[in-house]
Order: structure tokens, then sequence, then C-alpha cells
């Protein structure tokens, strides 16, 4: 039986401030990925946000981010594993915090934005996030881009992983998304997108902007809940991986 | 055999700010209350924090503070009990994540500044805290100012708690401290403030600026270590404490 | 022949966070009030904000609030008239830059939120932000509320100023809001308020709680634009004011 | 006649922590650097640094910087060009402020830490910023990096500049400084560092680490002020210039 997991990230609220459809979102997936106060969220946010994920059943992760709340975490610093290990284990513990207060357990951690994408890339972010996790709680599962070296070193560390992949982005030759910036990087029709998905999941290949297949093995996708038309994708993803026989749910 | 614990606060520094001196002052005291972000600490600064206080084998609390870093949490602000709840939680989450990383415990949460002085007077307010320590984890013990709300609240909340006294301050009638903006507040002679101290362990009384003694519960004494003078009172209290018979001793 | 300025805070998004329908409350305002990165805005916001003001040709003030983004600057914080001069000279040096960039000229100031209500009943305060607008530039015209120290200190130190009246508020005997704690803190009545705001400005008059008449000047109204029904109101109380012979206009 | 200007950094202290030694520096300088709030500075820093370069009759620059306290804005971030240019006004326009108010005059602007290393190399980086200073005042100073992007863009948008040179720094071929991880980055003899000033000044040129002379411009040098050996060594440079002829004088 195949299955995968769908995961968003929630919780991006902040005082006055609101982000996002949490709310709705939270119907069509199976994990959340709960901002931690340092590029989004704050402390009454992230009890709201986890009482609400408990009351959907889905899993909950930790979302950690750069500290650029102006930046919204997107924008690359050229921290030091030590700052990232630091900013990690800061981070998921006040995570806990709320999870413990509400009687929930933790299931995984999935960096955010900016240093999601560094430590994809780099060997000792990779190496420094994973051990940060590890060391909070080593049955922890660390999400990352397929392929990546955050799933590589997550693996040597001795965490148990889970690779994301992206219905609405195209894929290069060596397994990388192809950058925004390139005006092929988005799968716009929907359709397509989910086909993708789902031969990802069953047949572990997607069709690279070169031509050819390249393996690629997909535990997770990221859904958006932002807009009306992200929302009308989740219902439309859930139902579609359903009817294919692709089995929807967490790893717990 | 009478016993007392000496607490301090540590790991106050920030980025390339440095307060305090913390590798000196913890051979005087059997436990540190860490600063977690708000008011003072970073991320860095709390797990080298944590690991120094391991390596000195003193007992560790988190001092949540009021989200105030220009004004080091020492400026009220009218917080509703709901954020109080939700800002203890999350510092006191942070530092759990570096205690766990470091394979530490974490003894006691003393909150920090304006945040304990609110809590004294403040019924609600001394609720939430407590509340919210207890929600992470009943076994903790709330430090408090010795007859405050938040000693009386922490303990109908069920948790243990820690009455703190001063050494270097009055006290009224009532058992409030003599508000620092009257000329009498601070007990300025050292061998007299150790000797108020001694009473108060050994009698459970000190004498108020009225002149009548009232009762008083002493079970941990705040020291500080932010000069020299302040490094050389904490010696000072060491030795006479000891040399009177109170064991110098945490809680755990 | 009568006149009054309506004023609407401008410029609260912060980085991804976007609040308020700026671009259509400009349409009805004469004056806006620009936040200054403290309590809401940022710097790439407060640009943006300068350029459309210029651009409808309303007249533009600073709108300084307390530190505290979490809080929206709507917590009551025990600053020193030290601290509110300090902050109120940064934010509106900080604006200035942006309307100097732009070729503008800054008309006013009017603090915001809880600065703005502390600064209502508290001489010191009152005098350190009038002193502070005062020392940036003596032209300014500080905003504040109607009867309130603000304005009373605001004229002593030299400047000019003007009193702000709430069409949706009630007043007390002494010219004070009611608390919104209280259940007739509101003119829920449209018609009604609006009425009340041309009494106010053509007789100087309002019917407050106990009964009775109080004076009231009123030379600027508060406008929100932060709901569909905010701006609706916002057209209705521009067409009745202007139909009664009220001109509206700011105060340059 | 030679002349030179000495330039330090200055208001770096933030709420409760103090760092560098402000009211010695002060002596042995011509122009300060004054932190904005971003990386360093607080308004009540900001007024009080301000204050004391008037008394000590220095010349006045802003210090702009990342938005990164924690890092001390030392830290490279990827943000944009007009991203770069709103912190500039905003930073600018904060300390103009306080200028205006203690009636000082501005004289110059110097980008901090990582903003002036990523411009001193980033042509559009470079652009964004002098156009800001431009925009504010386009009788303002920009200081950067002699030989830099900062520099020529700053030129190229219509703005005078300064070209700083450092003492204790060695340089490349091309005129860059020799990266600080390298081993031979610094030139440690105070005597040589200071010959090597000198000889930029009276015959523009300095011998790089490949042998060889390179031509460079040194209109202002950049003194540290952080220990007693720094403000020795402002006292040391002070003399010697002196005595070899070169007028250590500001700009204006």
């Amino acid at each position: 039986m195949y299955k995968i997991d769908l995961n968003s990230d929630l919780g991006e609220s902040f005082g006055a401030y609101k982000i996002g459809s949490d709310e709705e979102i939270l119907k069509y997936v199976t994990s959340v990925n709960i901002a931690c106060g340092f590029h989004a969220g704050d402390p009454s946010v992230m009890r709201k946000t986890v009482k609400n994920a408990l009351l959907n059943n889905v899993s909950i992760g930790a979302h950690p981010g750069l500290p650029d709340l102006i930046g919204f975490g997107r924008r690359n610093m050229s921290i030091t594993p030590d700052e990232a290990y630091d900013m990690v284990i800061y981070q998921v513990g006040a995570l806990y915090g709320f999870i413990k207060a509400e009687g929930g357990t933790m299931q995984h951690v999935k960096p955010h934005g900016a240093l999601y994408n560094m430590a994809a890339k780099d060997e000792k972010l990779a190496i420094a996030i994973a051990q940060a996790v590890y060391d909070i709680n080593p049955e922890l599962i660390l999400f990352g881009l397929a392929g990546s070296e955050s799933i590589k070193q997550g693996r040597l560390v001795g965490l148990r992983t889970a690779s994301e992949v992206f219905a609405d982005r195209t894929y290069q030759n060596d397994g990388s998304l192809t950058p925004r910036s390139q005006s092929d990087a988005m799968v716009t029709d929907e359709k397509e997108s989910i086909e993708r998905v789902i031969r990802m999941v069953k047949d572990k290949k997607v069709k690279c902007q070169q031509g050819n297949d390249i393996g690629i093995e997909a535990e997770t996708v990221c859904i958006h809940g932002d807009s009306a038309k992200a929302l009308n994708f989740a219902l439309e993803i859930n139902n579609t991986l359903t009817n294919s026989g692709i089995e929807i749910i967490s790893f717990e």
C-alpha cells in the first residue's frame, strides 16, 4: 500500500497580524509545522495553534526559522553552524513547552525558509541542525528537501527523516528545485501537479526539466493554506491521491 | 539542621554584549536562574550557561522575563494573565531545550524583574505564571518573594515553592520590601545584612522598618555577581552562614 | 465657516503582514498618522505609505508608539519621561527621513495607543513628548485627546495642537472617554455618532454619560479604515459633514 | 599640507549593556559614527552620544547597520537594494532627529559591518545606499572602503565621499583587504601600522601582500576604542601623524 504525509506551515500570525487559514487547512493535512517566534508566530499564537492541531488529530512539528521577522525568515543570513544549532534548540524547546502543557507529543522538526534552503546545500549547517534535533529528542523526525544535505546528514546523525517534495515546483537533473527566478520553476496546472505527486509516490520518479526521469523519494508533500485557491487545491490533492490508492497518513 | 539555598541570575549577556561574572559567582551559589532571551540572554548564551552550570553542579532554573530587552525586563507592562502564561511557557520551554540537549534537569522557575514584582502583588498574574510552570512540569519549584501572591498561588496550584529573601533589602510591616524609592530601602552594612539572613533562617523572623518583628520564611537568598564587591559579599555570606551552622544547599 | 480635519492611522503593515485598507481610506481623510516601526510599520512600509500619502495630497504626521510589536503598542509600559522623549525623537526622525527623501513635509505628530493614552493623563509624559516634538521642529502640530494633559502641555511647550475627538466613543463628565470596559463606552448608531461630531464642531459641546452637556474642542476626528464597515462610515461622515456646512480640511 | 580624518564607531551600548570607551576615544578622533538602533545603540544611547559628540566638537555621522542585534550587524544578509535603501533612510533619519534636537549638524554616513562590506563589493547595494544618503541630504559625505564600489557609486550618485583606510589591516593586489581568515590579515606591529598610514596619506601608496606598491586614497582612518590598548594606539597615531606634518581634521 502506498502512503504519503501532507504537511502545512501553521501558526504564522503574530500579535495583531493574521496570516493563513489555519482552521481550514487543518482539515486537509496530516502534519503541521508550527512557527516558533523567530520568523513568525508568537507565544499566544503558538499555544492556540498547538491546541487546534491536537483537536484536529494532526501530527505536530516545530518550524524553526532565522531571527528575521521583517523578512519572514526568507533572507539568507551567514550564520555559523553553532548559531544554527542554538537557534534550533531554542525554538524547538519553546514549542515543546506548549505541546507539553497541552498534553501532546512532538513528531517532527522542519526548518523554515532560508534556514531550510541553506541547510539543503550546506553540509555543516545540515549537521548542526540535525544534531540539535537529535540532542533534544532522538525520536523526532527531521523533515527536509528530498535528496538534500539535510536528509543525508539527518540520517548520518541517527535521525529518522522525511523527504519532502513540492507539487507545484519543477526539478533539475541533479534533483534540486528549479530556482524561482527561472520562468519554468512552477507547475501551474493543478491536475498535472497532482499527477506528478502520484508518480513520485508510486514510481519514485519525476521528469526533470532536462527531459529525463530522475529518482526521488516522496514521504511528505508541502501544502499551502494561504488563499482560497490553495485550500481548494488541498481538497483536490486529498481526493485524487486517495482515489489513486495512496493513503494520506502521518508518520506516528 | 538549618539550611538555605543561594541563587543568582545568570546568562544575562546578549550577542556582543557581556554582563555579569558568571564564572565567578557559580562558585558561591547552589541554584542559578538563567535568562531566556526576552529581557536578556540569547540562544548561544543560554547553551553556554547551562553547560557551565552543569559543570559546577548547581541546580538550574529558568528566569523568564517580559519581552523588553531595552528595559532589561524591569519596566512594568500591562500584560494579561494569558499573555503571562504564554510567555512563561515559551521561555521555560526554550531553556528546557538546552538543558535536555546538555543532559541536565530543570529544578525551578523564577520570574525576572517586573514580571516577578507584578506577580508578587497581582493574584491573577500569580495564578497564570504558577499554572504555566505546573503545566510544563508539576515537579518544578516556583521561586517567589517570601509572603507574596506568587508563593500563595504557586502552592494553591500544586507546586512546591521556594520563598526568596533579600539580604540587602529592608521589610515593611506587611512583609513587603521597602520600595527602592525610600531612603531606608537598603541594608548597606554587609555584616548586618548577613546577620539578618541568619535570623530569618533560624528564627523565621526579621525586624521590619516599623520596629517590630514579623514572621518570614527564608528558603533561598538572591546573590548578585555583577561587581567585585558583590563577589566578595557572596564569599562572605557563604562563610558566615556555614560557620553559623546553616547548610548551603539547593532543593533537589 | 466651520471646519474639521479627518485623520487615520496608516502604514501599520509589517514585513509579510498586511493590516488596513490604506489605499481606500486615503480617499476620505485629510491627515494621516504613519506608524514608525516600534508598534507597527517597517522601513519599506513607511516609504510606500509616505509616497501614497503624497500622491493623495493628504497631510502627513508621525505616529510613534511603544516598543511593543507583539502588543501593537497597546499595552501600558512604565517608561520614564526621558525614555518617552527619546523614543519620540527616534521615531519622528525616522519618518522624517522618508518624508525628506520623497520631497514632502511633516505636518504633525500623534502618539499611538498606550503612549497616547498614558500621555493624556500623565503630566510628565505629556511634557516629555511635547518637548521631543518641539525640539525636532517647533512648527509641528501635536495631536492629542481633546481636553487632555497632552494638549495642555503641548501648548505650554509652545506647540500648535489639534484636539482629537472620537465619533464612536462616549464621554464622561470630566471630558475623558468612557473606558472600553464599560458597556456604554461605544456609540454604536452611526447616524448618531456623526450627529455628535457635528455638534462638537459647531456648538463645541457633547452630551456626556451623566446626562449633561460638557464643552469640547473638536479639531480632528479619528477615522478607522480596517474593515468594509469602517470604510463605509468614512464615506458617510465625509458626506454628512460636508452637507452640514463643515469643511473637511487639514491644518496646513 | 597633508591632512587626515580619524573616525571611530560610537554609541554601541544598548539598554543595560555597555560597550566601548566612548568618553575616552572622543578625545582622539575628529569624526564619530553613531549606531542607529539596528545592530547596536538605542534611542537613549543615541541622544547621549550625540550630546557628547557635540560637547567634544567632533563631526557626527550616522552608522546604519543590518537589523541583527544578536549578530551586532556583522552577519551578511541577502537583502534587496530596496531594503538597503529603506533601512538606511530609516536609521539616518532617526539619528537626524537627535542631532536636530541637540542643535547640531550631520556630516556623514558610514554603513556598519556586514552592510559596509557587502556594499564595498555589490554595485546594486552600493547604489541603493548612496542614493538613500543623497535623498536625505545631498550634502552628506559617504564614508566607504578606499577603492570600493561604495566610493565609486557614491561619487556617481553625486555625493562627496571619504575613502577609509585601516591601519591594522593588510591589502591585496586589487586594493581589497586581506580576509581576516588569512594569517597575514593583520598588521600587528603598531609602529609599522602608523608608518603605513603616513605613507598612504603622503604618497597615496601601500605595499600589498603580493610585494608591490598599489595606489590608495586615504581620507579617513578607522580608530577603535574598545580596550586600553586601542586607546593607547589612538593616542600614539595622533601624536605620530601630527609630528609627521599631517593635520588631523574632519571634513566640515
